[in-house]
């Protein structure tokens, strides 16, 4: 069964002046803003994120990672023994009463507690959930970029010994890959400080785009990519870090790759993952260690692994925007099409039809006026609108894509509408 | 490709002792508890969950039911606005500093305030979400059962006028059913008073359990059944209230049903389900009205139904017990089928090969001792152990069946493996 636009809190508005990414989330309703840095998912939103979760959980559990849930309720004791609660983390999250609990912002320390009691037999292990996460961000902004709860998969790696912990941080990165790819984001990979968090090695997965509030530093010969904050370039053949340097005074042109010496450039982007090799930073304080054939009471090597999953939300919207509104990438649509004519009851027999064969479809049930339908589809990014039009009576439909850019609409025949539709997804 | 238990955060020891069910889902790595009334979902519970919410999402989603995501940091001024801000309410609920957020314990004020802008044409329109909710239980026990952090399905339906309310009221009741159904959990369905949430109609469903800390009254003859709080009982020709009895003191001999006449009963129940018809309560001083031809600004009719998740691993470890353990039903056990041997890679094979037929699996890898393997699946309440045992050599495993307590211990070929465990489980 198919449904409704009129079911899922969406909003039939003439829409004028939408902006950015984020007037398109709220007046199509996607996102609900609750108070600051505080949003509801709508129930078109809802569907993106379930699709995002299950192309995360297939690829990391390809993987071999096993999901859990660790509580959001944290005993600050946890922050004590690893050393991480600080005289300022009062203002960066936020607290119960009388500090009687945290709310988790990550949990590297709830992870190790688990780890003190395994065998280096079962090693390597990697653990991840996707649950929300609360910070208490003090300038919210950008719709889902930068908020104070949000859902997030963080993942945790244990292995026996660095040589080890290198070959777990190679295999999730591969995964990561093979997950931005599948959800449709473009994305570039940049090496990156480890900063609070500790560590060895850091990278950091960007989505680029002109509003991003991040940094990177780009060869545009090799391969080098680097975040502005841990990038090393030449100038007049000396070697500099741009964190030394001030963005905004910065004359490009005159900077090279510390690698290959190519002209590099700048790129605004939006970080969309981030991926940490700790070491013992946490498992020596907090004693996670194992006994094995190399010696007792051996600190686990661990490493981390985030990705801001209604981050995304937010990051895809504003990568895929042209004038005419967002466009979602197939394997991420709230629904693949939209369904519109003069009649919601011949709609939703399209729509059920194509719901039967495996397309998730809605039809337009709040207008009869084909055109706002139309509009209201496109502004919103449904990948392919079927417009039951002057040809319904030969039993024919329009098809307009607005994500596959190359195709042209087209008029086929209601008989090959779910074929076509399945070529065009490729599904 | 199938997983060992090693991966999974579940410890091999010789249990000695235990208890009741808390102590098999602690002792078995089902459950961690982080400090008073907090649990972390370790993998196998969390297998458990994806299975029950997969059971809940099916059956309201065939009920017309739309899925969302509320914020779980509240701004206290909603629940200003519906008059359920109490004095009390600091030592009820957890609160961040300076009262800037509560955490969610419901979401009735969220959901409504999302009503104020829908048009009666949209109507019936119900939501729900599978989210984590906060109480600051002052007594947190028996296990999952009454915690400050759990999951719960919560949802809303909003209509026109009482009438239609009463048949969304149906409608989402018999979904309730098919899901407890479906879950493999006995229960009942009891009258309930509306209390604290108010509205005109209300009923519990219950785990029958003679742990239990819920009463209910239950007539030997009709369909009467109450909960303790609401239940009408005859003694010597007159009507009493139960609450006006002391439970301890009463002579249950005495009693008769107040509609046939009959013995009542009382039994001991887990609650696992509530439903209520609350009316305008929220919907008139939130002002969520619409206009319509009956009249304008006409306040919505209001139902809220919760099921509590994480409780019903509790609840159905306890109810399924016996003296070897837990026994999950087959629809929502961590994993159908357990396969033990004296080598860990023939039963990874077995494993693997069930796991591609579409039965989840788990092969043994801590351990080689057989007896230790089939007692620990045994004890977890999986519902089948497969043993390579003595006559693995002619290619024949033995099938031991926890769930299906009719069905005696067999022997088959590896090559009806597939089929028998299918077969069983009425896959």
């Amino acid at each position: 069964m198919s449904s409704g636009l009129g079911k899922l809190l969406a909003p039939l508005k003439k829409h004028h002046g939408l902006k950015n990414s984020t007037d398109y989330l709220l007046s199509h309703g996607f996102i609900q803003q609750e108070s600051s840095g505080v949003f509801d998912l709508l129930p078109l939103s809802t569907r993106i994120i379930q699709k995002i979760n299950n192309i995360i959980r297939s690829e990391l559990n390809a993987a071999g990672c096993v999901e859990l849930e660790l509580s959001n309720l944290v005993d600050p004791k946890l922050w004590i023994q690893s050393n991480r609660l600080r005289k300022d983390t009062e203002a960066e999250f936020i607290f119960t009463e009388k500090r009687k609990y945290m709310l988790a912002p990550t949990a590297e320390e709830q992870i190790t507690n688990l780890m003190r009691n395994v065998s280096y037999k079962q090693l390597p292990l990697s653990f991840y959930q996707i649950t929300r996460k609360f910070r208490n961000e003090l300038r919210p902004r950008n719709g889902m970029l930068r908020t104070r709860e949000f859902l997030m998969k963080d993942l945790y790696t244990f292995d026996l010994n660095e040589e080890l912990a290198e070959q777990s941080y190679k295999r999730i990165s591969e995964a990561y890959e093979k997950i931005y790819r599948r959800i449709g984001i473009p994305f570039l990979v940049a090496d990156a400080d480890s900063g609070d968090m500790g560590g060895t090695l850091s990278h950091e997965y960007h989505a680029l785009h002109e509003v991003g509030e991040d940094k990177l530093v780009v060869c545009s010969n090799c391969t080098y990519t680097s975040n502005w904050e841990s990038a090393i370039v030449k100038k007049d053949g000396q070697k500099y870090q741009t964190k030394d340097l001030n963005f905004a005074e910065t004359d490009f042109s005159s900077l090279e790759c510390h690698s290959c010496s190519s002209p590099v450039h700048a790129k605004s982007t939006i970080e969309i993952g981030h991926t940490f090799m700790l070491g013992t930073k946490y498992t020596e304080p907090m004693q996670a260690v194992v006994n094995s054939p190399a010696g007792n009471g051996i600190p686990l090597e661990m490493g981390c692994y985030g990705i801001g999953v209604s981050r995304l939300i937010s990051a895809l919207a504003e990568v895929h925007m042209d004038n005419s509104g967002i466009k979602w990438p197939v394997p991420v649509a709230p629904f693949s099409c939209a369904v519109v004519s003069k009649n919601s009851s011949d709609s939703k027999k399209v729509a059920d039809m194509l719901v039967s064969n495996g397309i998730d479809a809605y039809y337009e049930d709040r207008t009869t006026q084909i055109g706002y339908g139309i509009r209201d589809a496109k502004e919103k990014g449904i990948p392919f609108t079927i417009v039951l039009g002057s040809r319904w009576s030969e039993q024919k439909v329009d098809i307009l894509p607005r994500w596959a850019s190359k195709v042209e609409d087209q008029t086929v025949s209601i008989d090959d509408l779910v074929k076509t539709i399945k070529g065009l997804s490729h599904l």
